[in-house]
């Protein structure tokens, strides 16, 4: 099988848009009649990307908010949506209509076009959503950041990785399943964010891994301390709050919070923005020279982990 | 399993952007600045819209084709794409983006982003693709038709249908085999025909369901001389041109010609168009008052088939 690095590979040396950022950031932007457009396309695969039991209103749900997500990581208010469905059991469709309907309101946006399909029988679904946004301001890239910024985190890291964990083990974890299967993208606060901050982008594999992508991307280093991650109580009352459940917490992913790099003088700018939006915003690192990903916890070197994150192998 | 109509139908109760044209059209439109931005998302499974013997490179293509193809019924030049994959097999995925490089550079588009995901294991692809064109004139609707107007098509019908034929039987068909799996959208023919035109759409699921739709998305219906119908030497060759062949050709689907309704004083324009692009235009019909589909051979009437193309079930 394919890595999913070879094939961008492979893509990259397709003729590219120049909106495309070289197909190294989480979305695209045109310039088109004086605005800037910014388009995202993701897939979710049932088994690889939701539970076969996962209820379909949250699919649904999950479906538009990683791809707002990608936006709001651009500071991109979201215009509209095109669907690809693969039509599959009438009572399953139609509850995944409802809850896009729920998710669609709830965002402030609107479905704009897609293609219905007849799916292979017995294949799992794949599901796929193209969003369309606006962008008044700056487009942050994942490739802005320079040693010395601050890395900072909106909200807490790891929950929706715990509450799979809930899901797959039978245990009851109420409020963790919930960030798992209906992220919220952050969407006003990436709009506020956008002019503050040199690189941003969305945690959607994990906060290591995509840290490292934002480092490389901006071709810096990376420290990360781990005991500033911000865990929520929910997720400390259900896996302590230890070095090992931190690190859990820091490559689990699916957490759909934005992690931007911002020069140290914005620190007062951004407090005062997370306070006005009731969201907390943390600093969990520091670009560096050089380059790679290294972790502390409580000012001790911390070895990797194997795995950072997910890496759509 | 929902059919293509009820799930299009609980949609159409979901929060519509207005360039979505009510889920009615091809494409949407929106308009940014006095330009109009048309986007289209079409998806292709495995076994169902591609055979799995069928080279990566022409699956590639045709992802391509069938989305552009929507751009060109609407008079749109094509941006950029956004490439939704499964990946799989690295022999594969290498030749499916070889001939993606082939048909971004024939139709002179780009790649703009997109998203790759692990497929599930053993499970049919599912290849998605999402078209950004921009029109700079009127975007035809499948609606605007009207009792007395001229239903004309581009090229020759049925090619792709009986190519089909001839993969699964086995036989040998060159030429009908290439437009099966080598679409070419008409994307100048549906610039330069837009300005002329009631209402277009391409013919994707069969001419004669194809029509039915233009007609009813009108409020008119639509009479069809079978003996008008363009048939290539190729096809005549492999099928005759008997009524049977004739029907069959009407109904077989994947023709990616335009299909469209002009008032009868636009002849003229269009066949000076059609000499101009070297490109044959055919009037096969005409828009009329009421409703329905009406058929005949050689001003004979004849029974509508049981399927009058593919419909999405």
């Amino acid at each position: 099988v394919t890595g999913e690095r070879a094939f961008l590979e492979m893509l990259r040396a397709l003729p590219l848009h120049e909106g495309a950022r070289g197909l190294v950031d989480d979305a695209a932007v045109i310039e088109f009649g004086g605005r800037s457009l910014v388009l995202t396309h993701d897939l979710l695969v049932e088994g690889v990307h939701y539970l076969p039991s996962d209820p379909p209103g949250d699919v649904a749900w999950k479906l538009l908010a990683v791809n707002l997500s990608d936006l709001a990581a651009k500071g991109a208010r979201p215009l509209a949506a095109l669907l690809g469905y693969g039509l599959g059991e009438g009572e399953w469709d139609r509850a995944f209509v409802a809850g896009l309907g729920e998710a669609l309101a709830a965002f402030g946006t609107e479905l704009l076009g897609g293609d219905t399909v007849r799916s292979a029988a017995g294949a799992p679904r794949t599901l796929a959503l193209t969003a369309l946004g606006t962008a008044d301001g700056p487009v942050p890239s994942r490739s802005g950041a320079s040693a010395g910024d601050d890395l900072w985190v909106t909200g807490t890291i790891g929950d929706s990785g715990a509450g799979l964990s809930a899901l797959r083990e039978g245990r009851h974890a109420e409020a963790l399943v919930e960030r798992y299967r209906r992220p919220a993208p952050r969407l006003e606060a990436g709009r506020r964010l956008a002019p503050l901050v040199g690189a941003m982008m969305d945690v959607s594999d994990g906060l290591l891994i995509d840290a490292s992508r934002l480092a490389e991307a901006s071709g810096c280093g990376c420290g990360i301390e781990l005991a500033q991650v911000p865990l929520s109580r929910a997720l400390v009352a259900a896996e302590g709050d230890g070095l090992d459940a931190r690190l859990r917490a820091a490559s689990a992913g699916d957490d759909y919070e934005l992690l931007f790099a911002a020069e140290p003088s914005r620190a007062g700018d951004i407090g005062a923005l997370s306070a006005d939006l009731g969201l907390k915003m943390t600093r969990v690192g520091a670009l560096t020279s050089g380059e790679g990903l290294g972790l502390s916890h409580e000012r001790e070197a911390v070895a990797l982990p194997s795995s950072l994150g997910w890496e759509h192998r």
